[in-house]
């Protein structure tokens, strides 16, 4: 199979290059570049030398030869790219946030203002989280091929963490859910800033974006979705990103307020404890990448460090109201490049894991 | 004026002979140590080399010649020093957690496994948080000697982050208060282990005692005292300490149910963040210490880094159901040593600020 | 083919069991712990969750099972394992130093302060060096089974950084061949201490056991081995090594003294090091896992981490007197685990490439 | 005092402030800026929020109203600020590299390929080493208004860790005096680039700008002179730069071939090494910040961290023919700003640690 990468010299798709070169059923990979077209990929990324020795095409080249196509472009530029694959009748996998949000243009304009350069391809677009998804786009490709919306990294770990409780009926609705993060810096990208600038941010946490990420909508719409499938009302959520002195990873404290009838008293919260953990681990029993951690463990993200995982752990507080779930994955694989690929591999009837067998490393 | 330090070689103690050194209100220092009882306290810490040539004593001696005491000693084993400082009539600043429950048996006893072995000293001594109790302290002191609970440093960025809002009735009782903290390794101390082995800590972050933490009962007493101040009822709490990859800094991010009467709609939601900063600007305003940054910035650990300030900045949730404090403190300075100074200088009447001056080193 | 992993929960022996999970020839692992026996590796090391599920054995079970045996032990221990792989007649890969010196049990005695225990063992164990002794290896496997001494970390590094010099006869031998060496934490091993203790060695360097460092008698050797090869005098070293704060890698530069012959003059620099840059080159030219970088880039750890590369870059410095070499490694992989690898791979005659495909991830 | 800063948003011209700003002869800061004329300087460094209240004026401004200026600009502007200075007769601190030739302008102009604006001006400019040109400043600034080269960051760790040895005669001409250095990330100053973005510097060591780094002449040219009051042969350098994951220090390890006289047995090496060790703490016996470890430590960056210290150790190779230095510096400080407050001490007679007493902060 040949494979085109579109955007392949910024980070997520340098990524999709390292995993991608590892995939059994992948023949040829094809890269395209903007700022680089015309040189050589490994001259961009030298840890690629001996590796991965390949000219950086326009994306048009790109899309005329490849099987499937990946695209890791900014926001908000790759429709063209879309239509054309989908005139090609191959698979268009984006990274980007351009088809997450379906036909939902008015929440696209209000978060990225942007209008939707051609509706129609969203009408038929999926969101590619799998745990969420996979039925739907599996029955799809049978019949045409589709354009994926890969998931944003935040909403990967905040969505997974929360879908069981909403599913089981657990949520109250007293309160909003919190979910708060923590990303590594490797989630801002290949361009250099002050925000990533190396004296300023190691050795240094701090929140950012608070009460105006864009991930917040995307999370909010998964939410809505998954409560809708379970016949509940979608709860409210607030999300803050913070960013902390590591290459990758994100973990996500998540605070969900139980309902009247899953509150627990003081005595029972050891017994409860257990069987919402339980819950989760059959929530999450058949999926491939999701681990919910016996309880012990804590979610931490280098022990899910270059996998495709989703870690899980999940706790009461001290009053019994509240369910605490920590979520880990790492922003790069199953938050962005890993993730498209275990949707590339649906898409085929792949066996999902292929190309992502990489055990964590833990350090 | 002569200044004991028992305990003086773990991390507390050594932040305590560092900051002590520039104070110039101290003519001596006078150490103890259990572990390096007769060594030099440059030959455990070599950084101080040519600046602080001091032998090691039993804390017997530096009781017997000092004017006034630092513990930094482990829980539940100063009592009996500070009953020794009690009898020679000088104050003893306690850096653990033995006096930070006044006279509440029950809730030390739960949260550390150890009973008042001196009950009497507890009747009488005072929470060492100054924006709490600096009136309290400053009374207490023209009479007696005195023993100060100087607090952790989880309760200490927790607790300055709610108060004003305690105090202004906005916090509603629909839900728990929730503090998402993210500390540094050096609040770990100077025992290696596998928790802060570089390997396994770097590059990576995740939660630890989840609905376990010690600080969480005493975040909870601050808060029940500011409320019962302003004469509403104490709000629950969620407290989740998180560990990341930097030696100094808590960085806290508080989530405060707002009461039905405070809450905005969306499109206040500028305007009244701007009230809220203002409540909180007001409210320490003549602070020396507290700093309730701008509109525009969000808190962040480097840049409080080896000062004693707390930064506190104010958001509003986009549902407008919440308010999102975040603060940053040192945890040696603010969150420890710097405080217990900050208190020595109240209980001597000096300038608050003496010997506290260091400004934030961004890097 | 079963393979055996004795002292399996050191940071070498988890690195083995996770590079040889994805070893196609491998088809079953088995495990030995002597702090762990009884417990399931993937307690041990979670990040295994769901993908190792060993029962950590004895080493006499492991060794009457495997079909070849990777010891992770610490120095000294490992001997009798030796001699009953030998009596099994299954290959030893052994990764501490009990291996390295082969019959000269002088310098190891005077280094590691211990006496051959099996001296026969050691008259035909190979030093696993594969630039070095790949035909050796390769033979003497056909004829019976064998012992291998996988080199340490920095002799690895060091070695292959200077071997083309010595082979082309470029050294002088006016002054030593200085050898200074920058590592990360993981080659301090799993066991918590002062040294790697997060708060006192993140953003910090420095040197250690300068002019004491075990590794300088095996640097020696190989040197000497390499030059006895050329028909040149064995030069003479001085090796540093430095702690830095990172996980993995070791960045070497090396100055080695340029022959009489080879000395250039300013004008010539441009030149000669395109020359000395090609000997490099063509040197290596057949190995799969030495790069030799072209010019304009200099070595570094990230371009190498996870991967088993050993990077190289070749300078000239201005005087024209002296060559100046990068090496860059991880130390887990081409400096301890992924080289043993190597040398299984040599040893059953696979492609040497076999399990040790991961492409370096630069963050 | 009125000190003024001009070029004060750069990183050294902030720790300028920071460190002036506790410092008890300066009654009065000015600041100027181009990049930031007319904004706060707290609102381009938050961490100086309600500490360092001024607004950023011109350079011309500046200078009219101060009694000293430091100049903390790029290399090859501030020659004209310079001879306005002298124009008003008030000393001129310059961080840059532009005074720290005197009047070698074909050194400079290769270096830095710019020729001297005003050649009249480098006659009597002075290198501000203190160590080496401590009396000739103070002499020269009883007459008139100085302008003060201060050294570049690398040379002061590297030449104060080879003048005693090059002072005792000690050095050998066989071979070069090699420096190998490694910096934390403030060095490279407060624009970001790819070389200092968070997630390619993270986690990572490598060396740059090998032998061309513009450093090496400056260290060439002090050592000739130091070997000039010597009356030895000035030595031949090789200099190699490192990037380390730290924010602040320099670590160098230097190689000094000995002397045929100097060169030890193996036997004498622990008895020579200790002479060695008193021949550095000899000379530097009165420095007030150079500290002459004694024998089992190690220089190492963190013991020096927001000091202006400089750590050196002393240690002899195994084959008696090397000795090896190893100095440790806070690059912001002793290398640069804390440097530059030293000279203003010099230049005004105050107590030469004025302002500069802060103990460093190992963690």
């Amino acid at each position: 199979m040949v494979v085109g990468i579109i955007g392949a010299t910024g980070y997520a798709g340098a990524e999709l290059v390292r995993l991608l070169s590892g995939h059994q059923k992948v023949e040829k990979l094809i890269l395209s570049s903007v700022s680089f077209e015309g040189e050589q990929f490994e001259d961009i990324y030298p840890n690629f030398l001996n590796r991965v020795s390949l000219k950086l095409l326009k994306a048009e080249e790109v899309i005329a030869s490849s099987d499937v196509v990946f695209a890791a472009l900014p926001h908000a530029v790759g429709e063209p790219f879309a239509a054309a694959c989908k005139e090609r009748n191959i698979h268009y996998i984006d990274l980007s946030a351009d088809f997450r949000f379906d036909d939902d243009e008015i929440t696209y304009n209000a978060w990225y203002c942007k209008k939707y350069q051609f509706p129609d391809l969203h009408k038929k677009s999926i969101y590619g989280l799998p745990e969420l998804n996979r039925q739907k786009i599996k029955e799809a490709a049978k019949k045409e091929s589709l354009i994926i919306g890969n998931p944003g990294c935040y909403p990967t770990g905040a969505s997974l963490g929360i879908y069981p409780a909403l599913v089981n009926k657990v949520v109250g609705s007293n309160a909003p859910i919190i979910i708060d993060s923590v990303s590594g810096t490797s989630g801002g990208g290949r361009e250099p800033s002050r925000s990533f600038h190396y004296s300023e941010c190691a050795d240094s946490v701090s929140p950012y974006k608070i009460a105006s990420h864009r991930h917040s909508p995307e999370i909010e719409r998964n939410l809505s979705v998954m409560a809708e499938q379970a016949g509940v009302t979608a709860p409210k959520i607030i999300f803050t990103p913070h960013l902390a002195p590591m290459n990758r990873g994100i973990l996500s404290t998540i605070y969900i307020p139980l309902s009247e009838k899953w509150r627990v008293t003081s005595s029972e919260i050891e017994i409860k404890t257990a069987e919402y953990i339980k819950i989760y681990a059959d929530f999450y029993k058949a999926e491939p990448f999701v681990r919910v951690l016996p309880e012990g463990l804590t979610a931490a993200t280098n022990r899910v460090r270059q996998s495709n995982y989703c870690d899980i752990t999940v706790h009461v507080d001290l009053n019994g109201s509240t369910l605490i779930v920590a979520t880990a994955i790492d922003n790069m694989v199953k938050g962005a490049s890993g993730q498209a690929i275990q949707n590339m591999n649906i898409l085929f009837g792949f066996d999902e894991k292929t190309g992502l067998e990489a055990i964590p490393m833990l350090f």
